[in-house]
């Protein structure tokens, strides 16, 4: 076990041998989804080079129809990514500049790409400067240019880049006006495309006639190309004038910079260009490639699950809503396999993934999936030989310093033999502290990745052996 | 179709054919999942005569044993099942009395088998003399006597006997004061069994030395026997002492009638009979089955989706949770489905099954399907060939007059072009009317059976031949 640290501390937790196997396997298929998802490995293992040829999946693109290779992109992992692409593509890269999250780790200080520390989750001038040059690379481009554009998690405010005469301040100033009103994620991206010049499609359309290769590692349920940071190479239905339509319904038109609503009110003028349509043939040169997401991880662990023997069940890599609910809900199936042996026959491995939200109303510390285990545990209370872990791809779950938690059947049990109340610690969205008592916790520190949420419950039969004994 | 009443109606509430095509395919499934529990049926199906030998699945009793078969029981189906025992054992009773609802439809009037019109949910002091008039035929019993006990949902309520010098009325303020300082049901429970001369195993001490074959219809996920009407056919482990310290816990003990304070002190004392404990022989001679439950009625639609050529899937007789959310979770696995073609693949039907909760904030009208049902259509909205249908096998959905209500990928499109808004309904708890305008609503009226709530996802795939006009 390399990816949590406390594999020794957690597995032990359980006077039931069955739920020490129980832990196991899942803490393994953890660090399997995890894995599976690590943008280093994503792209070895997705993309290769024979020769001239460039595969990636089902596609191929010969390198020798390009004069020149370009690499740009952004993203909390997208730094990884441009290592490991250096490392496919060497000196065939021609220039690239990747705007990553201040203090990350790399080791591409004196290779071709060129990493550069942005402002996250607040966007920074540091990260505009990478967005100009990276548009000055786009500048030199023509039919013969391949660009390689990476983009992870953070996308958006690591690339910032507002339209002439607005000022970032300004831009922020309108997001946070959409957040604070209760804006929908597609309402503020309709703005949010009238003031970039990059999202929106608009990417794509600087990018002309060069080929566009964008290479996504989605932490956006579902993979919507037009949201993830904003959609920049997939076309955009809306206009300006629906933008201001946004701003009018929620009433903070008047709020909104100066700057911007003249921007706006101009561009419904004509007087600016509009983000790309649908049918916008600049687009047939654009390939968009997911290559990592929540199913991939899902898959991976499903795919490892029935290696080991389990019966595998995938359930939906779409999983949203109030997180002790949702423990409720998979807990409740979690029962199921093991009292009536549905909807798989154990020994099983059931895999969901997406994310949840926490609707917080006490004062504790925790996260969604210290929380969906936690409540969870109730309903697992005293089955035998099942193991729920729940937790963030990217090693951090919310307010907590961990990835998630793992729970059994004996965990209330155990909680309350400790002097715990679990209905308090649940009541004050305090699971942090719950688990920490309780040594449940999984540590991974930063995993570098970010494909949202992943949960795994195992379900293991008692032995023959140990069922006879136990009708005697 | 004739558990539906709207069904023509509902099928046609789609612009997609693919959305009528699921939607006739959940209706149907769930006229099979409901006509399965029916109590009549249960007991033809699993209850037969052959010569002398009565058989229940595995379990034969040979009737020549007993020179006198006596039929007990209440609940709100209890009716209907003591009808169809009754036609299949006909003269061989000897006597019955059943406690059932008033203004109950039943066809006993002339037969051996009295049936008592009982209150319900308040217990009654009619309800008491059927329980009497039960416990007088018990007196006349020995070895050589068979005792069928029929129980199914409200028969605690419709079974009421207090113990010697507690009254009905006393007994009906104690189980309100824990109803409200927020008790668990199994500590109610504890209470209960402690001042009942039926509850909590105390049938089947009355009814001994002769056999007691208890069938039941179970209204509790997972049919824990201790619970089902404070399980009168079943050892209880707690004591006068734990019904004093659970009304101790709530700070409840000073307004407990003084009555029942006295009288569980005094059992304390050993003045008093204890409930039978666990290992009391006098449970050798006691037979349960659960006759029907939520499983019974999922796994009859699964069984019936199986035969007509779908992947099948039960996910979970235990579902639980708050209605929304659980909503959310469950039209996740159906994007799963509709997008990825997983857990199984299309055309597929997902059950599963349980008794979801509504916490109310606003002023509307609804229960806890049609909440449920309400809050995933947006996450359905968009799916073309899914529809949900989630319902009460009772035929009421709460406060709403309907048994639940059906939803596809089109449901928060039709509403909005009607002019509603989905989430201002749903923010009103106020789901009945939501459906209603949409003609969604599923009415059966009353179906005579309760075990609990199923949910039926449907998912199809689209031809080929469409998938290819689509692709063009």
């Amino acid at each position: 076990m390399s990816i949590i640290k406390n594999y020794r501390e957690i597995v032990k937790n359980s006077s039931s041998e069955l739920n020490v196997e129980a832990r196991k396997v899942a803490l393994f298929l953890l660090e399997t989804a995890i894995s599976a998802v690590d943008p280093t490995k994503l792209l070895r293992n997705r993309v290769t080079l024979h020769k001239n040829t460039l595969k990636i999946d089902d596609l191929q693109l010969n390198l020798e129809d390009y004069r020149r290779i370009i690499v740009i992109g952004g993203g909390k992992a997208s730094g990884a990514m441009a290592e490991s692409l250096e490392t496919i593509l060497g000196h065939r890269i021609d220039a690239g500049l990747i705007n990553i999250p201040e203090d990350s780790t790399h080791h591409l200080k004196e290779r071709i790409i060129e990493l550069n520390e942005a402002g996250h989750p607040i966007p920074t001038e540091q990260g505009q400067r990478g967005v100009n040059q990276m548009f000055d690379l786009l500048k030199t481009v023509d039919e013969s240019t391949l660009i390689i554009f990476l983009l992870s998690g953070g996308g958006s405010a690591l690339l910032p880049m507002p339209l002439q005469g607005i000022t970032l301040d300004e831009k922020r100033m309108v997001t946070n006006l959409l957040l604070k009103c209760g804006a929908t994620i597609n309402e503020i991206n309709v703005v949010r495309k009238h003031v970039s010049r990059i999202k929106g499609g608009r990417l794509a359309v600087a990018s002309y006639p060069a080929t566009l290769l964008c290479l996504i590692l989605s932490d956006v349920i579902g993979d919507p190309l037009p949201t993830i940071a904003s959609g920049p190479t997939v076309p955009d239905p809306s206009t300006y004038s629906d933008a201001i339509q946004v701003l009018r319904r929620y009433e903070i038109w008047e709020e909104t910079p100066q700057a911007i609503r003249l921007f706006l009110e101009e561009g419904v003028k004509g007087s600016h260009e509009e983000s790309p349509k649908p049918g916008d043939p600049r687009f047939a040169k654009v390939l968009n490639i997911v290559l990592g997401n929540n199913a991939v991880a899902l898959e991976a662990a499903a795919k490892q699950a029935k290696e080991m023997g389990f019966n595998s069940l995938l359930l939906s890599s779409y999983v949203s809503g109030e997180a002790r609910h949702v423990g409720t809900v998979f807990a409740s199936i979690a029962r199921e396999l093991m009292v009536r042996d549905k909807p798989v026959s154990k020994p099983a491995v059931i895999l969901a993934g997406g994310e949840t939200t926490v609707t917080v109303t006490g004062t504790g510390r925790g996260g969604r999936n210290g929380e969906l285990a936690l409540n969870a545990s109730f309903s697992l209370a005293g089955l035998e030989g099942v193991a729920l872990a729940s937790f963030g791809t990217d090693g951090i779950d919310g307010l907590s310093d961990s990835a998630g938690a793992i729970v059994d059947g004996l965990t209330i049990e155990r909680a309350k033999d400790m002097g715990l109340n679990p209905l308090d610690f649940l009541r004050n969205n305090d699971s942090h502290n719950f688990f920490k008592q309780l040594k449940d916790l999984i540590y991974t520190g930063p995993t570098g990745t970010n494909v949202n949420d992943v949960l795994i419950m195992v379900g293991l039969a008692k032995s023959r052996a140990r069922q006879r004994g136990e009708t005697k």
